[in-house]
């Protein structure tokens, strides 16, 4: 019987967020890769699964999630004991959603927009000013060690993922609140893991 | 006693998807305008509500939820008499939070870049080509009447709201599955109402 969790994963791409994310629960799963080089991606097999033509996907038996902070939603939700997610009806819910989203759909057009000088409206953007964006990060992540406190969410994973990403691809500045959240991140077994997991794949794709 | 729910609002802006998630609901609330012509998301007052300093945010009782998509999510699952998403364990949880995500993510910046002509690597940008963004949504929208099929959802407001404002702004193709999706979502006494609505403080304004 196949694994009733699948994730479509490629290496060094947004998948690693759907591989941090099951690396936090306690559930069976397994790696389908998927070679970006190759365009496997965008084969009809790739795109029956998601017709988007991205990875990662997720198949859960016969369902399917797509878009990394989706996924990390979906399964916080899905697996209610490993508590990466306020509950429905917990107060602190509000601002798991707001990050969640926030993240999903501020920090990177933002960040590209920076980085490939595209001349950006902060008026017309949704996501605003670059500045004004990790000025709002650095504040949601001040206190810490989460963005919720003491809870680990999955909304860490989306934004802990990108202020990760983005501070060692020099996109995102190296401010002291950043250092503090990745430690913090970057402690946890189930990080740990993962980085491990994707070691493996890269070596296995270059031999 | 002030209402539960508070939507901090601005006609013409991302907040006409609160308000319209509002209208599908049978809840009181109030709408708290914020001028943003005078800048008044960037005053201390509203930087308190939400630190981002746009418009929507949501109040509900102590809680704060900013980000439409974040919003409609957020009272979706609050009032879930309004079955305006798949519950938690329904098989539908996974398309819907799918499309939501995806709405959030992709459409705008997608758009944006084409519009502004930026230089977009498909590689590199999460939501990739412009072209592969529009077909992915005329596929999910093709079966209709909504994105679930006979189920209208939360997502449908937020990515109905952009499908309508990308559409009569020229931004996205006026394709026929577009134009049936856009006929049914302005069929929904919900959306009539909020159009109204919107129409009476875009009136307001004026004087």
């Amino acid at each position: 019987m196949a694994r009733p969790l699948t994730l479509y994963y490629a290496p060094f791409s947004r998948a690693s967020r759907g591989l941090w994310m099951l690396e936090e629960l306690d559930e069976p799963y397994a790696l389908r890769l998927i070679d970006i080089r190759k365009g496997e991606q965008k084969r009809p097999e790739f795109l029956a699964i998601n017709p988007a033509g991205k990875v990662p996907a997720l198949r859960d038996g016969d369902r399917t999630v797509a878009e990394s902070a989706a996924i990390c939603a979906y399964l916080a939700d899905r697996f209610p004991d490993a508590k990466l997610a306020p509950a429905a009806d917990a107060p602190e819910r509000a601002a798991y959603l707001t990050w969640l989203f926030y993240a999903a759909s501020n920090i990177e057009p933002a960040v590209m927009a920076r980085a490939n000088k595209w001349d950006v409206s902060a008026y017309q953007a949704s996501w605003g000013g670059y500045e004004s964006v990790i000025d709002n990060i650095a504040g949601a992540v001040r206190r810490g060690p989460y963005l919720l406190g003491p809870q680990f969410t999955a909304a860490d994973v989306i934004l802990g993922s990108m202020v990760r990403f983005g501070v060692s691809a020099k996109l995102i500045p190296n401010r002291p609140e950043f250092t503090a959240y990745i430690a913090h991140l970057e402690a946890r077994p189930a990080l740990q893991r993962a980085i491990k997991i994707e070691a493996e794949y890269v070596a296995q794709l270059k031999t």
